[in-house]
């Protein structure tokens, strides 16, 4: 079986394979020979299929080194592939296996896995070192040596990587591997914000600022919730159209709302404000602005978006009083290994749309022309094939 | 009998009677002869029995002119009294009942009052006047015919008072006057915020920030629900001892911590973060300490405290996203129609702590003296009589 013959040539031994590096914060990545070192315990090798860019990587990608990025480094975090070989003490997963990294942690045994609250994990959930969760080393290496640093513990960019097993789903073969693929981040994070930590109720009335991938899945979300009003919020203006597939019901472009601002303009289309407002963009003023659009009593904001610049988010306490919260989560406030192969049966059982948020696909190569269509608003998720 | 009588006398005619009038901010109030108008559609005039004075007023006695006092005014929000009279199509209550004015609205008929979540209301809960909510003129004048502004639709410290309906709630007559009037604002305000708005559940952590009648009000609400944990905040160690009274079991003083923070002291108490923290002062950098002292995953910081400054409060959102939320609330989420009497016959059958709120009593014309014992941090609730 090809499956075993691989094994036997690579398991235990570095492999040498190809990676889009990114050297310097903004510039385009370079696909590059590298080594990719056998899994130490509690890891998994992974022989990525395909991968897809989610705004996380370009936020950090523009950015200088800081805590989550460390150049040299190898982005990509929202992908799918096949278990090439495991490390000591890995049960969960074996060679073959078809599984999505996940950057958010779920191990299964802290306080806040066992718990039904929330999705936090108390064991890796607190790590700014992009490294590998429990030696904080990587294992890239450059053809010269060089260390290459991770990327939010999946580094996708590249034919192998070796992720914590805390950091991977299993998930059901039969479903196409480039749907699986969006469940690795962006419309996950979106649907369990819409399902778990918003919990819609039927009838609510919904704003959504940044109309993305991971916007577009909390339209779906709430669409399948039956929210009356979904509001979508885009300086874009093509998203409106494509808003629509997703159940969105009334758009907003921020910057043709004329004498009024955009939470005036939802206040009156919900008669007070929206019971539900999602930021799912990264930036502080339209966090604002989403906190404004809501409604006094039980307004709740939910913030998904990962704030480029850092900039803290500023509330007017007394609209606090007023019974509004905020809250945020990562990953939709899903568990990884529990939820996402509830949403890959929805999938299967036509109950859930993942086909519409793949707009492009290029070969690995041109994973660069990629970065070119999301930072141009031209792409939903453009599925990177390795092959 | 007494009532009538005083009715025939006094019922649609204006009263002359005394009331404590704030003619500049910070200085001292003056008791002085003013004239109640009788109450027009929808509103009721009270005799005041006695009241008691809560940060908020402070608060805004401290302020220049603002939305919400505007001088010369007669502050006072937490009190009890009797109903002398009432205007057309006031059909709740009727001369004689005993009655709390609450500065919260509550029309019982719109959308909010109707709905189980909050307790907001879409109606009066909007207004930024402090006069009268239906045509926001005044039914106070001084003897030289000049308006005296109203606080909070209530102004108690008055003889006499003209509420609207929909801030009265009628009471049990059994419980002790001096008793119900703490339930018209701080200890209604936190036994609801650790209920109704953070909905405590047993072993949980609490870190309560600021030990005066709100926050132990919080305790006493933690304490019944069962909290493993109740940590509480303030720089007066006098409130430590007292609040041992009101089930806090860990106290922090942020004066005397050394080089650690106030939240590092929380997070190693409660191995991470305390479940929910409350801020019960009105201070933004006390509130982004509460919120830096919430666990992730699902540590929620609820705010109370009116902020003395109305400087925003600054959040790291990337903390958002680890699964924290903020949240606010007037009048601790209660709907103060239904929920007040509930807590009147749960202290009725002692299930509720109400009288160690009680530090102090004055008569009305040493009002300035409950000023300085709140002031100087030596009283909880100083109930002022007016007889
Ligand atoms: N919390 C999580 O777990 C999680 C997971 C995935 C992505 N994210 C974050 O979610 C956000 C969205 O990711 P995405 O992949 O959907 O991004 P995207 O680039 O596909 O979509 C962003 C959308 O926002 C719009 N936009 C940009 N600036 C705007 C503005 N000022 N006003 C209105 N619209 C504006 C763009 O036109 C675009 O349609 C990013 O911040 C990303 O980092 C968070
Ligand atoms: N949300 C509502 O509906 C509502 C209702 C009532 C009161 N309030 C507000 O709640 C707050 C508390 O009211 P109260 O009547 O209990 O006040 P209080 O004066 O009795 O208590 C405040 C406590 O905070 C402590 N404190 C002050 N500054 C501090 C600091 N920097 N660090 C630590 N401790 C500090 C004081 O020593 C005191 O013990 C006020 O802001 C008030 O306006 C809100
Ligand atoms: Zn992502
Ligand atoms: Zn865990
Ligand atoms: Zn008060
Ligand atoms: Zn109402």
């Amino acid at each position: 079986m090809q499956q075993n013959q691989n094994r036997l040539v690579t398991a235990g031994k570095a492999i040498r394979c190809k990676a889009a590096v990114s050297r310097n914060p903004g510039e385009p990545l370079v696909i590059e020979e590298i080594q990719v070192e056998p899994p130490k315990a509690w890891e998994v090798r992974i022989k990525i299929l395909c991968t897809s860019l989610c705004h996380s990587d370009i936020t950090f990608w523009k950015k200088s080194n800081g805590p989550f990025a460390i150049f040299p480094t190898i982005f990509g975090h929202e992908a799918v592939g096949v278990v090439e070989s495991v490390g000591e003490h890995v049960e969960e997963v074996q060679e073959g296996d078809l599984v999505l990294p996940v950057f958010h942690p779920n191990c299964r045994e802290c306080r806040d896995c066992k718990s039904q609250k929330g999705n936090g994990c108390s064991v890796f959930g607190n790590r700014l070192n992009p490294d590998m969760p429990r030696d904080a080393t990587s294992r890239f290496k450059g053809m010269n040596g060089e260390v290459l640093h991770h990327f939010l513990s999946v580094s996708s960019f590249s034919e192998y990587t070796v992720v914590d097993v805390a950091h991977v789903v299993k998930i059901s073969s039969k479903i196409a591997v480039d749907k699986a693929c969006l469940l690795s981040c962006g419309v996950s994070t979106g649907i369990g914000a819409a399902w778990k930590v918003a919990d819609i109720e039927e009838g609510s009335t919904v704003a959504i600022f940044g109309l993305g991938t991971v916007g577009l899945a909390v339209a779906e979300g709430a669409r399948l919730r039956g929210a009356s009003k979904i509001i979508g919020v885009d300086l874009n203006p093509e998203k409106f159209e494509i808003g629509k597939k997703f159940g969105v019901t009334d758009f907003i472009n921020p910057s043709t709302c004329g004498e009024k601002n955009v939470s005036e303009v939802i206040k009156e289309i919900t008669d007070g404000g929206a019971d539900y407002c999602f930021e799912c963009i990264g930036l502080a003023s339209v966090m604002e602005d989403a906190f404004n659009s809501n409604r006094q009593g039980w307004g709740k904001t939910v913030i998904l978006g990962v704030e480029m610049h850092g900039t803290p988010l500023a509330l007017n306490t007394y609209f606090l009083l007023r019974g509004r919260s905020v809250t945020g989560s990562f990953f939709g406030g899903f568990k990884p290994k529990s939820d996402v192969p509830l949403l890959a049966e929805k999938y299967l059982h036509k109950e859930l749309n993942l086909d519409g948020f793949i707009s492009h696909e290029v070969s690995f190569k041109d994973i660069n022309k990629a970065f070119e269509l999301l930072l141009e608003g031209k792409s939903l998720r453009c599925i990177i094939w390795m092959d």
